[in-house]
C-alpha cells in the first residue's frame, strides 16, 4: 500500500533496473547530506495551536501571482524520461492537474514545448537552467521557453561540477549509454522497463541536441559529465536578465551571504538546496541553514526550499520558519517509477493531504498565520 | 513475567488479532513522536537527596478535592471493547479498586450510566468528551454525565482531524467493521480474541447511537473518522460551561500560549498530551515541553501530562517538574488485554510500587516536596 | 585473552550460572543509568599534555594518612561468596597485594574478623554498613569493625529500600536460596560452579546472622530484600559517630545539596556513586554530576566515586575533574569469578597499568597536577 | 572498485594477513578515538559559496618555501615494509609523483638514504623522528637525515610509551616475529603476502639496527615496545635544533597550552594529532580541537592535523578551520597494500580529485580564501 514515501520507493526498487533506481536514489559521496536532510527535519517539531476554527484550512498559497493549491512543487528532475517513458510529460500533467508547479528540468527528456503543450492551462510550468560552458545552449533554451510561456526560470548554481555519486560509478552509469554484462542482466530482470525503453528508444537531451546524432551524443555527454559554465558568476546575471524578464531563481544557495548577494542582484526568488544531497556531501542540512538564510534576504524575496523533504509536515516546518513553498524530487520520481501520472498524482495528493491534516492539527488555517515560534528546532 | 511496560505488550500481541494490536499500539504517519516520548522521558533524570526519613511514603494527592492513592490514573481509551468485552467497566473498576482516577472515552463501548454504575463508589470517574460536527450529541453526553455524577469533564482539543495511523489503514481496519480475507485469517488465529467478540457482539458506540442500528452505524463510523466540530473553539468553553458545573479539563496542550488561554479561559485543568503520538507526528515530546506549559499557567491551575509514561518513574520526573499527575494509556490497554480487569490491577500496581519505591530512593515522602531542581533536564 | 573489561565478563558468564551473573550483572528496572554510567564516562576525553619528563610516574594518593599504590580501590560488594568461595578473602588479599583498599560488605560471606585476619598487614581494609531495621545488628557490626581493626566505615546512604532489578525477579533469585526447575538445569549446566559450592555449604551473611541458623535465615531474607532502616537521617551520624572514631564516609550521594550537608555533618569523605546503577535507574551518572558535587565539598573533605568505571583512564577522568579515588564494583567481581584471587589481581594490575600508561600519555607524572582543564567534558 | 576509503580497506583486509591488517586498522583500547576522530569530522559541515568563477580551482600549498600540489601528505607509517617489501620507498614514490609530502617514519624498514635517493627530485620528503631512551641513535639519524636533504623533521611528541593494542595483544604481534600456530594459519591462508615476505625477509628496522643482527633485534624490540626518551622535554628542543637546522615540527599536539609552548620554543610547525586514536584511546578528535590549537598559535607558525581524515572534504574542513594541510596514514596504507606503489598513488589521487572537486562546489578556488565561517561545527 503506497501510503508514505518508503512505500513509494521500495515499489520503484522494484520497477526499475538498479542503475536507474540508484541514480535517482543516490547522493554524493558517502551519502551523508542526503541522511542528514531527513534527520535534521525529523529532529524539527511544530507547536500546534488549539481550539481554533479550522473548518476552513487554506493551503493556497502565491507565488508571483499565482495561486497554488499548496505550498510544494516538483523539483527539477534530470532523466525522468529514463525512469518512465515521456517522464516529464506525465510530471507536469500531474503537477498542472494536482495545481502545483513544475520545474522542468535542462536536463529533461522532451523538449521543452512538447511538455508545455501538454498542459496548455497550467500557469506554474517553471524552467530550470543549467548553464554549460557552450553558453550558447542555455541563451537558445532561455529564448525558447519565453517563448514557451514558462513561468519562471530557475538557475541552479549548485553544479559548477558534478558531485560525485559512487552507485552510478559502481554501475556503470554513463551516457551514451553502453550496456555492460551486469546492466543486461538488470535489463532481462526488470522487462517492463527494458520493454516500455526499447518501444520509446534511449531517452536523450532533446532540449540541447536539436541537431545530427553525433553532436547530441556528444551534448549528452557533457550534460551527464556536467561540463558547466564554471565562469559563471554574480554578475552574468546580467546576461541572463537580458533574455529573461520573467520571475528568476537561484536553485542551490545554502550560505546567508550569497542569500544577501541573490537580492542584492535582483533575483526575484531563491532556492534552498543541496541537491539533494547530491552534490556537495559536506553540505549542511537545507532545514537548519533555513532560518539563517531568511534572515539575510528579511522578506525582501520568497525563499524556496527543497532536499529531504518527505511529508506534508516537512513542508510545514519550512513554511513556518518562513519559507515560501518546498519543492519534492525523489518522491515525484519515485511516484513516476510506481505508477506513471497516477504515481505522481498520488505523491503530490499525499503532500498536499498531509499539509491540510496537519494544518488543522496545528490550528492553522492559513500557511501565512504560521511562524517561526510554532517550531521547536534543535539548532 | 510480567514486570515492565514490554511484558504486558508482548503479551497483548500474542492475545490480540494484529489489527487490533495495531489501534492501540501505533502512533500517526513515522510514529516519531511516540518514539520521542519515551525518549525524551529516559533522558531526564531525578537527583536524589539522601538520608531523609522515608519510613512514610504518600504517594497520595489531592485532585479537585478528591484524593488519589497516587499521582497516575487511566487516560480516556476508545475501543477499550475491541480489545476485551466490557473493555470500559474493567478499566474502571480496577481503577477505582487501586484509588485512582479512569477517564472514560467518549468512544466507549459502554453506556456511561453503566460504567459509573459498576464502580459506585467511585469518586475519580471522570468523562472524556469529543464535540462532534452535531452538538446535540456532545450536549446529551454532558448532561447524562452529570446525571451520572461524573466527577470532570475532559475536553480534548487536539483532534480537529484524526492523525493517519498508517497501521489502521494498511489493515483495513475501519468501523463499521468488514472483514477481509486478511482479517479473517487474523481471527482464527486468534481464537480466543474471536470467541469472546462474538458472545459479546461487535462493539458498538453505545453512548452515541442510541437509536436505530443504522443510525448507530453513521454515527460510528462519524466517530472513527473523527468527523469533529472543528469550529470549535476557546468561546465555545462558555457553552460548555453552561451545560457542565463541575470541573473542567482540556486534553491536548502543548503550546504555552495555548496553557495561558485556558487558564483565562477559567478551564479547571489542562493535560499536556500529544495524544500518545496518535495524532500531530511532528509534534513534540509532553515532557519537554511540560516546564514551558507550567511557567504559563503559573500554578494557578492543575496541570497534568500524558503520553509516553511507561514507569513509575516517568511520572514522577513530571511531578517534579510540576505536573500534579500523569495519565496512562497503552498501559493500561495491554494490562486488559493480558489479563482483563486482573491485568489492569496488575499495571496500576506496577506504577503504584514504582512512585513509592523511586520516591523512597530519591528521599522525598510528600509529593508537593520534589521540585524542578531534583530534575536534571538536557532540554 | 584477558585483556578489558568485557573479556572477564564474558568469562564470568561462562563460569557462572544465570542466576548469579545476572544477580551482579544487573541494573535497576530498564538498565538505563547502568549504560549511561559507562556512556558518560567514554564522552568524557583527557586532553593530554606532552614534552613532559614522565620517566617516574606517581600513580599513589594519600587518603586518610595511608598511601594507595593507585587511586582505585574495591567498592563493596555483597554475595562475592556466592560468585567464589571464600570470594570475600579472595577480594581482600588480591586487594592487598596491590596495595589498594578493599572495602568489605555488610552483605559479606564471611566474618569480617575472618576477612582482616587474612590480610594482616592490610592498612586499607575499610568496612560498609547498612543500617538494617534492627540498628543493633550496625551497632554490633561497627563494634566489631573497630576491634578488628578497619581502617574507614563507609555508610551506604542510597539504599533505603531495594532498587528492582528485574532479571533477579525473572531468575526467581532470592534468600534463603530454594532451587527451581530452572535453576536445577542452570546448575547442573554450571558443574564447577555448583561443586564448589556444594563443598562450601550455601553462603550466608555470617556477620549478622551469628546465632542459630533459623534466626539467621529470617536475617539473610531481611537483607535480601534490604530491610533497611529507612529511618536514618543526617542526625543519625551522630550516633554513628558514637560508635566509631575513624573515618567515617557516606556512599551514594549525587545530589551536590547532600555533599554541602555532608561536610556540615562532619562527614570524612563521600562516595558519589548510583550504586552501580543498581538502585534508582533515573539516576545521572557520577561523572555527570562529579563537577557539581566537588564545587558544594570545595576540597573540605575527599571525594570518592564509582558505578561503570572500566578502564584506568575512567578513573583519571573522574581524578582530573577532583575525585579522590575511583572504587570499581563488577571489574573486580567478573575478576573473581573467572580465575579466583587470581583474577582480581589481574584485574587490579589492569587498572594500574592503565592508569600508569595514560598518566604517561597524558604528561602527568603526579595525581595532584591533573586538572580539570585537561577534561574535555560535554555536560 | 576503489572509490573510497572503505573499499581500499577492504581489499587490504584480503590481501594481508589478519595480524598485519588489525597492526595498521586498530587504535588504542576501546578504538573510541579512531572511532570519533571520523564521526567529529562526519559532523563537521562546509557551507558553500555560489556563483564564484571557478575555472581555475588552485589546489596548491605552500609549506616551508615548498609548493605541494594539495594541502595533503603521507603521514610516517611504522611497519610499512610488512605490508608490502619495499613499502617505504614505494609509499615516497607515489607521493614525490602526486607532489605531495612524506614523512619517512623512523620505524621505516628501509635506509632512510635508500628512500630518498629513490625519489632524488621530491623536495618534500620529510624524516620522522622517535627519540628513544639512547639518544645517540636519535642523534646519527637527524645527521643522516640532514646528510641525505630530508626537507623536515618531524618529532613525534605523543609517544612517551605506547598505547595498548589489544588487538595486536591477541594476535600475539611482537618482534622480533615469533610464528605462533595461529599465524601459520594466517600465513598460509594469505600466499601471496606469505611468498613476497619469504623473498624480502622478515623486515627490520634498518636505520636503527646498522650493526649486527643481534643488536639489531634488540634495536627492534627495543622500537616495537616503544622504549622511548620519557625525559624528553621542551629544553630538549634547544639539543635537537643543534643538529637540525631545518624546519623543525612536532607531531602529537592537542592542547592548546602545549601549541603556545611550542610557538616559544621556537618550533617551526606542529602536527594537530592523537596517532590515529593509536595512543590515548580518551584523547578528543583532532577536528574538535584545532579551533582552539589554532587560537593559541595564533598564525606564527604554520599548523598541520591528521588522524581520521578520509575523504578530500575533510582535508578541506580543517583548512577551512585554519590547518595549513592534513597527513594520511591509514589510507595511504591500504592502498600500499591493495595495489603497491599503484594503490597509493590511486589514494592521492583521490584525495586531491575531492579537494578540487569540493573546492569547485564550495566556490573557493584558493585555500587561503576558505576561512572558519564556511564552516558549520557543532562544537
Amino acid at each position: 500500500m503506497l501510503l508514505r514515501y518508503a512505500d513509494f520507493r521500495a515499489r520503484a526498487r522494484v520497477r526499475l533496473p538498479r542503475f536507474v533506481f540508484d541514480y535517482v536514489d543516490s547522493g554524493a559521496e558517502d551519502e551523508s547530506c542526503l541522511a542528514r536532510n531527513e534527520r535534521d527535519l525529523a529532529d524539527c517539531h511544530l507547536l500546534p495551536l488549539c481550539l481554533r476554527n479550522t473548518t476552513k484550512v487554506d493551503t493556497t498559497v502565491e507565488v508571483f501571482g499565482q495561486r497554488w493549491s499548496g505550498p510544494v512543487g516538483i523539483a527539477p528532475l534530470g532523466f525522468s524520461g529514463l525512469v518512465r517513458p515521456d517522464g516529464d510529460v506525465l510530471l507536469a500533467m500531474a503537477a498542472a492537474k494536482a495545481g502545483v508547479p513544475f520545474v522542468l528540468s535542462t536536463a529533461s527528456n522532451a523538449r521543452l514545448e512538447s511538455v508545455r503543450a501538454a498542459v496548455p492551462s497550467a500557469s506554474t510550468q517553471w524552467m530550470q537552467l543549467y548553464v554549460m560552458s557552450d553558453r550558447g545552449i542555455a541563451e537558445q533554451m532561455v529564448r525558447r521557453a519565453k517563448v514557451a510561456g514558462y513561468g519562471a526560470l530557475v538557475l541552479t548554481v549548485d553544479v559548477p561540477v558534478s558531485g560525485l555519486r559512487e552507485r552510478d560509478v559502481r554501475n556503470g552509469f554513463k551516457l551514451p549509454f553502453r550496456p555492460s554484462l551486469r546492466t543486461l542482466a538488470d535489463l532481462v530482470t526488470h522487462p517492463g522497463w527494458s520493454l516500455s525503453m526499447a518501444r520509446q528508444g534511449s531517452p536523450s537531451f532533446v532540449n540541447l541536441a536539436e541537431g545530427d546524432s553525433q553532436s547530441s551524443a556528444r551534448l549528452q555527454a557533457a550534460l551527464l559529465a556536467r561540463a558547466m559554465d564554471r565562469s559563471l558568476v554574480w554578475d552574468s546575471l546580467t546576461w541572463l536578465r537580458s533574455l529573461w524578464d520573467g520571475p528568476l531563481l537561484i536553485k542551490g544557495v545554502l550560505n546567508p551571504a550569497d542569500a544577501s548577494l541573490a537580492v542584492r542582484h535582483g533575483v526575484d526568488g531563491i532556492v534552498v538546496s543541496n541537491h539533494g544531497g547530491r552534490q556537495l556531501d559536506a553540505a549542511p542540512s537545507t532545514i537548519s541553514v533555513l532560518p539563517r538564510v531568511l534572515d539575510a534576504t528579511a522578506g525582501r524575496i520568497p525563499v524556496f526550499v527543497d532536499s529531504g523533504f518527505r511529508r506534508g509536515s516537512d513542508v510545514l516546518k519550512a513554511i513556518a520558519l518562513g519559507a515560501r513553498a518546498a519543492f519534492i524530487g525523489r518522491p515525484a520520481m519515485w511516484g513516476l517509477a510506481a505508477d506513471g501520472e497516477q504515481g505522481v498524482s498520488s505523491v503530490l495528493r499525499l503532500f498536499l493531504e498531509e499539509i491540510a491534516r496537519t494544518m488543522t492539527l496545528i490550528g492553522n488555517t492559513e500557511l501565512a498565520d504560521l511562524k517561526p515560534r510554532q517550531v521547536v528546532h534543535p539548532v
